[in-house]
C-alpha cells in the first residue's frame, strides 16, 4: 500500500525507536491517519507505536490535544504555532516519548496566495525539550502526492530527532 | 495509495453521510489509522470526516475511549465487547454521529487456535442506538491484505448503516 520510500522509513524508524526504548505518536491533519498507518503497516509495529490523533477539524484539534483556539484563528490550523501546539498535545495527551505532528494543504482546493496547496507545517516534541517546527512547500503534486510526500518528511523527521 | 475498492467505498460513504448531514470517526485498532487515511483521500472530505482514533495499545483504548480494563483482560482487545466499547468511546469522545471500530490480528504474529490471524471484530455505534458488533476472518491474506480487506469491512458497514 505505501511506496518503498515510505516502508524503509517506517522501518529504520521503528528499528531506532526500539534500539532506544523509545515510544511514538503523532498528530495528524492533512495525512489523515497516514503517518500511523505506514508506521503500523510493518509487522511487530506494537512495541514502538503508543496511538494516533486524527485530527482534522479545529474541534478536533483543540478537544483532543488542547491546540489554543486563539492561535487557530490567529495563524490558521496550518502554521507553525499550531504544528507545535499539536505536536505537544499529543506527548501530553498520550504515553508516547516522542510526537510528530502534520498540519497542511493537501489540495486541490483550501490554497490561498499565503498558503498555497502544498504548504505542510510539522512539529517535534520530546519529553523535556521545547518542541520545534518546520514548513514545507510540496509544489506540483496532486492530493496524493503532497499527503505521500507529508508522510515521508513526518518519519524522517522522527528518525532525525530519535538519532540524534 | 489505496485500492480501486476503497476509493469508490470511501467516494459512495462520503456521498451518502453528506446527503444525510451526518459526520464521521473511527476507532481503528489493527487498521492502524487506514480508514480515516481511505476518506481523508477523497477531496472535500473534510465536512464528513470528525476525527479518529488510533488506539493500538490497551492502554490508548482505556485512555481515549474509556475502554474497560476488565474487558480487555477477560474477553481481550480483538472481542465483541471490546470493539462495542470502542465505537461507543469514539461516538462519545467525537462531535460525530456515527463510529467505526475496528480491532484485529493482522499478523503474521499474535494469531491463537481461539483467534488466527486474519480475525477481526468491527462495530458501529450511533447516537441513540445500542452498538452492534460483527466478527469477520480473512484468511490466507499476508498482514497488507487483512489490514486493506478489513477497510473495505469497515467502510461498508458505515455505508450500510447509514444508508439503512
Amino acid at each position: 500500500m505505501f511506496n518503498e520510500d515510505i516502508q524503509t522509513l517506517a522501518e529504520s524508524l521503528l528499528e531506532a525507536a526500539r534500539q532506544r526504548g523509545l515510544t511514538i505518536t503523532a498528530a495528524e491533519s492533512c495525512t489523515g491517519g497516514l503517518v500511523m498507518g505506514a508506521l503500523t503497516a510493518i509487522a511487530g509495529s506494537s512495541d514502538v507505536v503508543d496511538r494516533g490523533f486524527v485530527t482534522y477539524t479545529n474541534e478536533a484539534k483543540q478537544q483532543m490535544l488542547g491546540v489554543n483556539i486563539e492561535n487557530l484563528e490567529r495563524f490558521g490550523a496550518v502554521s507553525n504555532a499550531v504544528a507545535k501546539e499539536m505536536a505537544y498535545g499529543a506527548l501530553a495527551n498520550s504515553m508516547a516519548d516522542i510526537a510528530v505532528s502534520i498540519t497542511g494543504i493537501a489540495g486541490p482546493g483550501g490554497g490561498s496566495d499565503e498558503k498555497p496547496v502544498g504548504t505542510v507545517w510539522f512539529a517535534i516534541a520530546q519529553l523535556g525539550e521545547a518542541p520545534h517546527a518546520e514548513e514545507r512547500h510540496f509544489n506540483d503534486l496532486d492530493r496524493d502526492g503532497v499527503r505521500n510526500e507529508a508522510v515521508k518528511v513526518a518519519l524522517s523527521l522522527l528518525l532525525e530527532a530519535i538519532a540524534s
